[in-house]
């Protein structure tokens, strides 16, 4: 928040601790099921103090949704002005979305419930997702272009790997076996050799380029 | 349904029409939204006459994920029964679901929505789906052991293939310019590739064999 006041910075740091807890409820019990009530109590507020930050919970969900495009935003675009291969560029980009939905702000899981916003708030969600979706698929097309990546759809080829980062949410379990950092370390590998001709090439049953 | 009379066979097949009948409206309002009026409307039938098949809109949904499950564990234990390398069987696998995603009963879309069923239809499905994906798992193991894949974790590589594969009933139209064949064929290349090491392997970042 570049130009922002102390009260505002200050007001932005609590609302996200609040988002924090309120995630923690969202992936315990599902979204719908949570109330306001329960969301002030595992943010440790009164609920005239949470109204005080936020109106409902749309407006948390609002939030969640915004701030997790931001960060995932910002990474894609710093991806971008890297001068690295297309290759290293793209997984960093997947492991900052692994990290974002699955790590510290664990409930951005909500940041995919964008059907239950009202639609003018949905709407600047979803301009700002297909900014970044658009920024992955530049990505994915330069390594195309300059020849470091098979020669594919790049717009199909950046759904398969956003469906496999979101779909994360759905089976992830934070007590489970693997880390976020894991899940990101695996699923940048894995997504981003897809992209690298195989040797085999002649196999593998798609346009190509080797 | 093998050993099923001639009347079970035929309620079946009107049981699969009323399906496809909804499924185009869960598509083009939502799950939720729709109403088991719109279902008769759409299949052509009187409300009375849509009770005849399906007592209410969670037993229409359970129909679908059963039926949707159904086809992908046929498809997924002919591909493991195939005497055809791991990269083929996967590749005829992923096509199959996402042929039975997007294709002919568009809306198996709902085959995702398993919260909104009761718990012990939700536990039947989930076992299934279980199933499924171990199926899954165990081809990419057995071409992780027979050298041909890339020595990765093929649960989490599985995770991303079926994260891949699902989320696209999100994101495809079917008024697009991509057709579910597309998608299939292009998504059943990507994902192959990924297992099957790359050239440039020092770069990939991941465990690897060669």
């Amino acid at each position: 928040m570049p130009g922002a006041g102390r009260a505002d910075r200050r007001r932005h740091t609590r609302r996200l601790e609040i988002l924090s807890a309120a995630a923690r409820s969202f992936r315990s019990r599902g979204f719908a099921a949570t109330g306001m009530r329960e969301i002030a109590a595992a943010a440790d507020l009164s609920p005239a103090n949470l109204y005080h930050y936020f109106r409902g919970k749309q407006e948390l969900l609002y939030f969640c949704q915004e701030t997790s495009l931001e960060r995932m935003l910002a990474a894609v675009r710093a991806a971008r002005r890297a001068r690295t291969p297309a290759a290293e560029r793209l997984r960093a980009v997947i492991r900052a979305h692994v990290d974002c939905v699955l790590g510290e702000m664990e409930g951005a899981a909500a940041h995919l419930e964008v059907d239950d916003l009202p639609a003018p708030l949905k709407r600047r969600i979803l301009v700002k997702r297909d900014l970044y979706e658009r920024d992955i698929r530049r990505i994915v097309a330069a390594g195309i272009t300059s020849g470091e990546f098979v020669d594919c759809d790049a717009k199909l080829t950046t759904q398969a790997i956003l469906g496999a980062l979101n779909w994360s949410v759905r089976w992830f379990r934070p007590d489970g076996e693997r880390s976020p950092s894991d899940v990101g370390t695996a699923f940048a590998a894995y997504l981003v050799r897809g992209l690298i001709a195989a040797p085999s090439a002649s196999r593998s049953n798609g346009r190509k380029r080797a």
